[in-house]
């Protein structure tokens, strides 16, 4: 069955209408009808290959909610009618010990849900950006918050799960002094998580103008991280900072902030190196950087129903399909509050 | 008291022989005649300004042994004729969050056995190439080695518990799997240290000629960290890797051979930077990079029982007071196997 898509056929060639089919219902898929799919900075890198790589055609997105219209026969988890989301996952081998520990995202067979091999036409998975979705299962996430919030959920799937699990995973809570630097797509997810943790938040921010912002969001803090004094006055007082800055920048002015044991986690890939840290920041408190991605299938849905359980959605601003190149430009520069949703409807 | 040392005045000089002086024994103070010392290549460092920051005179030595002769009133851990031994801690504030977790060696108020703050004369701590110290009761360890291990228990002062604590710390022993990079000093305690604490030991190292004598040590497997293919067998494997290399080198050939949530531990700090290593080599397996500095004083002892009852000393190799410049320039070249240790008894 053809369906409408917004994709490219080359990494130089902007984002336009497409057609594109998807397999039959096979007996352990889902098939979605896509509502919303989020815009994430991933999805234009991969679209211009700044990663290398990119098979085209390229139809990015992986931040899909919608409606289950048909399961396959031995399907039990999911039903026509429901509302489910769809992550950055749509297949692993199922059978590794990362697999097995629910954390198919470090699996090495991990099929992304755009860029990935299948057996699928055209040969590589084709994501979001699109009318609808065939998806196994496992895959397929619950959605628990009201409909009405569906688009502002979409998000989730990839902002949210990439701040959650590494929030959790070093063990972001009450009596924990967090750190989220950059207050984005992903920062802002990280701020309203680690806040509904009950971690005591500081977001960093280059953006003087951004501290009202920071703050609504849930920070109890906002740090301007280009002033020195502020930032120094937090030195070796954070557990935990989760760093969402995908450009190069200078690591040291985090980690000099972590206490002893302390972690700083990045999320965002630059497609440059940052400067390389100081060693003696590592040696001198035994602190670690380590790096989180998206998180798996199981604790993507422990974050879905976190979030519908304190009521957190991402704050996003709803866009037309025409309106891709458009808000890849301003998501450049920054300019979105805080995420950018596709209306999949404007796409007939 | 003045006593023979071996030290030097300035950055550009060599070292020698010259005169310095202890405080008296303080109330809690233990004296302590000086039989060995090991030689650190932080000792290099130091005396040369090459971490900047180095105060004149500059006596280094922090891989001390010898035997009690006197101790202060309050004193009741030691006493005159106890085989005793100094690490890189002189002092420490005592009260800190760290000084009451044992872990005096990351303590902000931590004096270092030289060039650390002190009113003794001159100013500055003076290290162990000398005949003589006087350190408070808490930062002596006591030694259960049979006398004539002296001379090749010095370097556990420093090379050993450098290598035990982080090993502890990231849970070394049956079961794991542990790389050492770099056969050293500190590498050849790594390798010593892992292999007791029942761990399977790889040891990396750039010298095909080293292969036997890493197993001798106790690897169970030894990598040419220069041939690809050998490095390449080990993809995504080790649950911990210790790397002793204080020399700027490539850190994503090793962290793509830790596992998911493995991390690599730098004990080494080089005088210019590692290339900055690929974030893709965090994000996509949650790795970390770690560093640890030393050990607390109660690791320490705990070291020192450990290597006492598992038969563990460093290899060395002695030298004369006067060969220390001879013995900087062959560290300098690899050429020692594995530690020097200087003779205090050759100072007179």
């Amino acid at each position: 069955m053809t369906i409408h898509a917004v994709g490219t056929p080359a990494a130089d060639q902007p984002l336009g209408p497409m057609q594109i089919t998807r397999r039959d219902t096979g007996p352990h898929d889902v098939r979605i009808e896509i509502a919303f799919c989020g815009i994430c900075h991933s999805d234009l890198h991969q679209a211009r290959s700044e990663w290398a790589g990119t098979l085209y055609p390229c139809v990015p997105g992986h931040e899909i909610v919608g409606r289950v219209t048909a399961v396959g026969a031995h399907v039990t988890s999911h039903k026509p009618g429901d509302l489910v989301g769809v992550g950055c996952i749509v297949d692993s081998c199922q059978h590794c010990a990362d697999c097995e520990d629910g954390l198919e995202n470090y699996c090495d067979g991990m099929i992304g849900t755009y860029n990935g091999p299948t057996e699928d036409t055209p040969g590589h998975t084709l994501g979001g950006y699109s009318q609808a979705i065939v998806v196994h299962e496992r895959y397929v996430l619950k959605i628990t918050h009201p409909e009405d919030q569906l688009a502002a959920v979409a998000p989730l799937l990839c902002a949210g799960i990439t701040t959650y699990s590494p929030l959790r995973h070093w063990g972001a809570g009450p009596g924990k002094k967090v750190g989220v630097v950059g207050i984005g797509g992903l920062g802002h997810m990280g701020v309203k998580l680690a806040h509904a943790m009950g971690a005591h938040v500081v977001a960093f921010t280059t953006s003087p103008d951004k501290r009202e912002a920071a703050k609504a969001l849930g920070a109890d803090e906002v740090v301007i991280s280009k002033d020195a004094d502020e930032m120094w006055a937090h030195a070796q007082s954070f557990d935990f900072i989760l760093n969402t800055v995908a450009a190069p920048h200078d690591l040291d002015a985090f980690l000099a902030l972590l206490k002893r044991d302390g972690t700083m986690a990045l999320v965002g890939a630059p497609a440059t190196p940052h400067p390389s840290p100081n060693v003696f920041n590592f040696i001198m408190r035994r602190r670690s950087l380590a790096g989180s991605m998206i998180g798996g299938i199981p604790e993507t849905q422990e974050m879905l129903d976190f979030c519908a359980r304190h009521g957190i959605t991402a704050d996003i601003e709803m866009i037309r399909a025409d309106q891709i190149e458009e808000a890849y430009e301003r998501m450049l520069g920054g300019d979105v509050k805080y995420r950018f949703v596709m209306d999949i409807a404007t796409m007939a």
